[in-house]
């Protein structure tokens, strides 16, 4: 393992960091989801992102069953070591929901509208 | 408030959400920080982006001292209500170093290397 990284990684109490995932091409935010020092150690490794699942309490290759994978193609720390940036390439879909990104609730006054469309159906995210 | 918006959060158990912050026009990503409920409302009233400073135990106005304020362009949520990005124009440099963004370390094999400049001196972030 780097040990520089080592010492500037700050990881909270549960032993995670949150990780940002961005399209390294066109800075679309993906998601953000949770690393342990195994899935930082993973995804440096074999250049395709490895999350922890806090639900599931294991490491979580993404894409891994559904084919929606991402491939590092940067891996960022913030100034503070308490931060990750994924710069990816993501096949496919980042979002269970079959979105191709996570963030699709948009917030005005007292509204909250879906800004995005369902590019894969929910029941076939998983059939590979 | 924004009674849909109160159902999507889901806060932490000290009460807070992640919010990542994006430069809107150019998909750069700022930073990461905190907000609770009283930090959202007022940047969703305001229109200026104000976090919750962990640190301070305090609401942090991003730029109150510093003039390097986020104007916020959308307010997004993801799809478990558990992050928040905000889509905001950034006055000046987002990061306490003096740098645009936070995410200046970049991590290969045994190597972390620093890819952006000082734009501000740090001694200077603060002298409005």
């Amino acid at each position: 393992m780097n040990e520089k990284l080592v010492e500037i990684l700050k990881f909270n109490d549960q032993g995670l960091i949150p990780a940002i995932a961005q399209q390294h091409d066109t800075g679309e935010i993906l998601m953000m989801a949770w690393m342990n020092l195994d899935a930082i150690q993973e995804t440096l490794k074999t250049g395709q992102v490895c999350y922890w699942s806090r639900s599931r309490s294991a490491l979580w290759r993404k894409g891994e069953s559904s084919g929606h994978i991402q491939t590092l193609k940067d891996f960022r720390v913030d100034c503070d070591g308490d931060t990750i940036l994924l710069q990816v390439h993501q096949e496919g879909v980042a979002c269970h929901t079959g979105r191709r990104n996570c963030f699709f609730y948009s917030v005005e006054d007292d509204t909250v509208s879906i800004n995005s469309d369902v590019i894969v159906a929910p029941e076939d995210m998983y059939k590979k």
